[in-house]
């Protein structure tokens, strides 16, 4: 199994919008416009999305990924 | 003793469903699609499995390793 | 993808104001002065930004980059 | 005193029950398969035991080494 | 952009009063006599400040720079 | 000053005993049987001692070194 | 500013009474034997110091540095 596995499975996401759970349950969704091997993100059009189902909006963003527990790529 | 281990065990639950317990307390089944050696996992058909035994559908996912407590490979 | 993503992002943002969000949930605005490869940051005319909406001045500010959970550019 | 400490212990453990203390206050007792140098643990038949001295089946397992707090090798 | 930042900012306050907000809450202020890469911290005349503005003598100190959230510079 | 301090003073406490203080609060006492360069310790005829004094006993024992906050050799 | 800042503040203290505060809160006061390049210090007549200023002593003491948020060195 390649080490690359998050790296593959990221670019074939680019450009596409991916859900983001982080610790301390907040979770994000914006496209993804880059990604790094820290599995740091940057997300465009981001947005909050919380419990009931609302979202803030928070435009371009930068995710440090120690702070990730799970990313949803879109369906394909 | 290799230290393989644990990817020998990832390589033989390859396509199968494993169970996965996070920090935290999420627990996650989902088929495994690849791994790398920070133990980062992509589930298929992942879904969040709740303490009374019900699920929600998480769909593709990559999970960070370091949220990682235990992964339960398939019985062989 | 680069491994450059968050240098490329921090390098478009420098000299403009910045939104981090940082572990624990302290909220800091700031003029993006310098960075570094642990996303340690540099802010001038900084203030720290309450749920209410309301900011107290911080000034010159270091904030160690392991503290930082989000960073949002200015919008483009 | 020899860097390979943890390994000579484990590896004199192969194939025996030992019991794993986690961080959080979980315990683990399976049989011993496995493991790397970062005390990542393969165990069988393993279990999860509670305060109350019953134990709950897990089959076979995979435990991340920096969830652990001590490992109990068999009685020699 | 440098991956020195820190080290340029923190050359500029050497022997100049910082202002440091540590992980968990407390405020130390001190004269910086010196810092090392990791960030830690060498400081006289340190004082921890409390919530209320009042402060309690620390002498000299060195303060481990994982503790660290924030170093505010004196302004210029 | 040698890097090898916590080598040197646990080389001295071999197949002595010694008390452990962990993260959580748990204490540990036991014959110091081996060690490695992450302060992993290997423990025989170890027992947990809680407040009050009383102990439970827990045979031979690996302890991961990062759950240690302190290491109190034999008085010499 | 030499990366050794630390190890000169603490080579100043060797032999002296340095006042260490740990995460979590624990302070322990000691003569200070020895430390290594991850601050592990080696203490002798150590003691643990509570709020109310009371002391209870721990003999010999080997600190593991990831645990120690701030050191005193003696007033020179």
């Amino acid at each position: 199994m390649s080490v690359d596995m998050a790296v593959k499975v990221l670019d074939e996401s680019f450009g596409k919008v991916v859900l983001i759970k982080l610790k301390g349950g907040k979770v994000i969704r914006g496209s993804l416009q880059g990604f790094d091997q820290h599995m740091n993100l940057a997300l465009e059009k981001a947005e909050e999305v919380s419990d009931d189902g609302q979202s803030s909006s928070l435009g371009t963003l930068i995710v440090r990924g120690d702070n990730i527990i799970m990313i949803s790529p879109p369906p394909t």
